[in-house]
This record gives structure tokens, C-alpha cells and sequence, in this order.
């Protein structure tokens, strides 16, 4: 079905790699977007570019009070309650998302600065260890999931704003709950990163093992090459749930370390996580297309599809929108 | 410098990934190669692509022992010990190597078998998830690793004729000591392999995880589709260096954790991740020229070298070797 929303225009605000790439996604799409960058290096770039940018944050949230624009979060998790606390001043009925890989504390943050009735959460799952506006390409999000909140109070219109953002950035959008997805992303992006971070400490104090290093560990520890600070953001704005990973991980090494010590055996470990993988690579993937967002239940239904495997690949009509 | 060793046959016990990959990158150069494989399968896939091989273990072992051949052990682990006291009946002359990715307890094997004079570990660092004839190539090697050991017992003849294997294989050759080997294999190869699975099985046990998981994931628990038999035998066969080097990811772990509850903070993790990885990133790598094979303290000053990120690219000279 036909995207059935008016496009407002969108205002990004932070043109580092995943906001950069949202404003270049979007002038493929033939979308109107204008962008704000704190530094002058990243808005110079985007202005050589041929984007419309600015450092003046004023000035680009009063544009996008005017316009009605979507405003999109693209800075870091630590620069977010200023932002907000701005956004609330100037612009607060513009409808609100955000990039960030954590959406618990961005909804204590955006519910802080009293702007959780127009916001939905949003979470493009792309990057690479590069970051900045250079780092950027148009085509950062094709085919990757892009989850976006359904919590209870998400207002149907612009949830389908956000959800239409994604697919104008030929991502694949995954409906979800912001704790469980801070739950996933706790195992499968966090957690990683910690044990990264421990597997290329661990090889650099023993003497011969950077010299026998290959594609194995290389692949094992690109996640560490990543800027500690974004590290930290991402991981410490998700304490909760990763802290509840990682006992869990001890408690899986712990038990095939005991197991390697008086069995000469880590068959438990190494079998249930073969079998992981595997169902893993045979996850089903289905097309959500059954859902009409804001009618009764649309939340919840929109949640339990994400859950099992469903994405929105083309954009789902909204009850009684505009025609 | 040139080789200067007289190049025999090679004899290859075990026709999978690696001793199939082997037979192709040494007929790919040139060399006299022939094959034995126990399971019917992979040996007519080898004859099916033009190579020499049998099923027939004794009449293999006999040849070998009639044409001085070097002898590459390339069977799993568990399959050592029997093929081990074969050899030493049928062809206990033969020059021995392996490519087995644990060296002490080869080493080991190799002694009890009485076979450790003519012995010279190898461990080529190339494979992939797949095993079989059909998943080798002749270009495995190409570029990779290739530990050659150098401990106190190596004959230098011998040493040659491995180094010589591996670059007919275009690998690059790492002179190490076996357990300095098998220390840095704990920490860039076995323990990645247990973090990998204990990856898939926290993923797994977590409803959204499968549904988000992108490259990252993929990435991290990649080793994880490899076969848990071959797994359990890299990380058994190693397990002293192993539950060392998983004693310290857990340490690193939990105090990550810690740090986390009472601080809110992984910054100390990461921030040594961070380094590390950049110094692997940055980790020198060297031509190996100025040893001569079997002058003094040949293999103290190949280990050295080694360790500090050398690799031999071309064939050193034997010391007295015939011209």
C-alpha cells in the first residue's frame, strides 16, 4: 500500500555518520531535509556537499516549528538533554525521533523535557567504525532493520512519519517495545562490544599473538576499533540490561571453564551455541502488511510481528489519514 | 635467497579443508603431491579433480616411506594417535609435519609416538566454517599465516623442508615455539570461539535479539557456525592456555560489571580495548632474511623474530645444505 501521509520536511540534527546519512538517503528519495551540525567541520561538509546546513541551532529549530517539520535526533546520547531542553523551548509541537542504540533512557530523556506525546523512537541498526559527516553514504541503511518504538503512548501519526522516514531510507523497519529492545540490543550489540574490548586487551598481553593475528580475531575485535566514546554512550546509557548480559555471559564461560577443568569437555557450551547460530541463520524473515496503525490493538500487533521476524518493507496505512 | 633443499614428494593424510587445499596450492606450484583420505567421499572427490589420491592408508604410508616423501599430517585431532603409530611402523624416516591448530599436544603425541626427530610442527592460520574436500581451494593460503615451530629439538633439514611447504602453499611463513603457539591460539582463536557461542546462546535466549541482529552480530558469532566437533578439539587440545585466557575475560568481564553498577562506568574496559586494538592495528610486520637455518642459536633468533612480527617470504638458507 502507498505511503498515504503528507511529507513534512525533516530537520536532522547532528550530520555525523548516521545523521548524514539520513540527509543524503533523503535527497536521493527526493525529500525535502535540512540539517544542523554543532561543529563547523561536519556543516561545512554537508554545505560543500550541496546540503542546506548550519551551525545555528536557533535558527534551525524556529524553521522547524514553522514548517512542521520531523525533527530527527542524530547527536550523541550525552547531548541529548540540552538538545531536548531547546527543542521544548522553540519547537515543541514538531514531531520528535531519534537515532540512538538505546531507547529506554532517550524516553526518559525526551519524558524529562516533557515531549513524549509527539515522539517516537527510532533506531537504525547501520554503522561503521568510521564516524563524521565524510563517514556517511546514501546508501548506509538499504536493507538494514530500522526499529521503531510502538510503547503505549506512540501517537499513530507519527509513528507513521517515522516509520515512513525508514523506508524513504530504503531501510526495513522492525516494530518494537523500547525495553525490549534495549534487551536485544544488549546481547547483540553490547555485549559484543565489552567482549571485543576484553578479547584485544587479552591478545595484546601475550607476546606472539598480534604476530599469528588474522581474519578470525580481526573480525572478532572490529567492534573495539570504535571510538570509546561512543562505546561508552551506548553501553552505559544501557546499564541495565547489559549488566544483565554479562552475568550471564560469565556464568556460560564460567560453567565450560569448570567443565574444560575436570572433563577436558566445553560440548555444552559449544553445542547449544551451534544450534543458537543456526536457528539464528534460519530465522524467519516475513513481510508486516496486515496492520493498519492506529486502529485497535495496532501497538501491541505491531510488536508481537517484530518479535517474530516481521518487517515493514512497504508502508502500512494509517486509520482515518488524509487521502 | 633461493631454496636450496631438494624438493621431495609431499604425502597428505587427510583430504579436508586444509590437506585438500594443500594437494591444490602445491600442484598450483608445480609439486609432486599425493593424497590418503579414511572416508570414501573425499578421496573420489580428489581423484574426480585430477589429484592423486587414495583410501588405502598402509600402501600411502609405504610410498611415502619408498620416495623419502614429507608427510603432512592434516587428520583431526582425535584421529592423531592412530595415525601417529602407523607411521612410525610403516614409514618412521619420514620428515613430519602437521597443521594441526594446537601445537604442545601434538607435540606431545608425536613423542609418545617416537616420531619426534624427524617431527617439525605447522599450523597454516587459514579456514573457514565450511570442512570437506569440496570447501578447499588453492588459494587458501595465499597470504596467511603459516607457523612453523621452532623448538629446542627442531632438525634444521627438516625445518626447511616446512618452511619450503608452506610457501610453495603462498603462505607466509611465523617461526614460534609451541607453547608461546598455543598461549597466543588461546587468545585470538579458542577463547573468540567460546565468546562466539556464548554470544549465540544469550542472543537466542532473548525474544527480539534474532529479529534485530545485523552485522555486528553476524560478525561476532560468525565462528559459530563452525562444526562443534572441530571446535571442541581446537579448544580441548588446548585447554591449559585456555581456561588461562578465559580466567582473564572473565576478570575483565566482571570487572567491567562492577565498574558499571557502581559507576555507571566501562570506560576503563574500553579504553584498554580501544589501545590495543589500535596497536594490533598499527603492529609492525617484517621480512625474515638475516637467519641462516642451523647456524647457532638458529631457533632462539627465529622465535625472536617471530614474536616481534617477522615472517619469512622467501626461503632462508641452510647452513652446509647441498648446492
Amino acid at each position: 500500500m502507498a505511503d498515504v501521509v503528507p511529507q513534512q520536511p525533516v530537520c536532522v540534527l547532528g550530520l555525523g555518520l548516521i545523521g548524514g546519512s539520513i540527509m543524503r538517503a533523503l535527497a536521493a528519495a527526493g525529500r525535502e531535509a535540512f540539517g544542523y551540525n554543532r561543529s563547523v567541520e561536519s556543516a561545512q561538509g554537508a554545505i560543500a556537499d550541496g546540503f542546506d546546513a548550519t551551525t545555528d541551532l536557533t535558527g534551525t529549530l524556529h524553521r522547524a516549528a514553522e514548517t512542521g517539520a520531523l525533527i530527527v535526533l542524530a547527536v550523541p546520547m550525552p547531548a541529548l538533554p540540552n538538545m531536548l531542553a531547546h527543542i521544548a523551548e522553540v519547537a515543541p509541537g514538531c514531531p520528535l525521533t531519534d537515532v540512538t542504540s538505546v531507547k529506554g533512557a532517550v524516553l526518559d530523556a525526551v519524558t524529562a523535557a516533557g515531549l513524549r506525546e509527539r515522539f517516537v523512537g527510532g533506531h537504525p541498526m547501520a554503522g561503521t567504525a568510521h564516524s563524521g559527516w565524510a563517514a556517511g553514504h546514501s546508501g548506509l541503511f538499504t536493507g538494514a532493520p530500522w526499529v521503531v518504538s510502538v510503547d503505549d503512548h506512540v501517537d499513530p501519526q507519527v509513528w507513521s512519519m517515522v516509520m515512513t522516514l525508514a523506508l524513504n531510507c530504503r531501510a526495513e523497519v522492525v516494530p518494537a517495545k523500547s525495553d525490549e529492545h534495549d534487551a536485544a540490543a544488549a546481547a547483540i550489540s553490547h555485549l559484543p562490544h565489552l567482549l571485543a574490548e576484553a578479547l584485544a586487551i587479552i591478545a595484546g598481553e601475550i607476546p606472539l599473538a598480534f604476530a599469528l593475528a588474522a581474519g578470525s580475531f580481526r573480525d572478532a575485535t572490529r567492534v573495539a576499533a570504535t571510538a570509546p566514546d561512543l562505546v561508552r554512550a551506548m553501553c552505559e546509557g544501557n546499564s541495565g540490561q547489559l549488566i544483565h548480559t554479562a552475568d550471564r555471559a560469565m556464568e556460560l564461560l564460567g560453567r565450560a571453564r569448570e567443565s574444560l577443568a575436570t572433563h577436558d569437555s566445553v560440548a555444552e557450551l559449544v553445542d547449544a551455541g551451534h544450534a543458537a547460530r543456526t536457528r539464528y541463520d534460519n530465522f524467519p524473515r516475513s513481510d508486516i502488511f496486515h496492520v493498519i496503525i492506529g486502529a485497535e490493538n495496532w501497538r501491541d500487533e505491531l510488536a508481537a510481528a517484530g518479535r517474530a521476524g516481521g518487517v515493514i518493507r512497504s508502508a502500512l496505512p494509517v486509520l482515518d489519514s488524509p487521502r
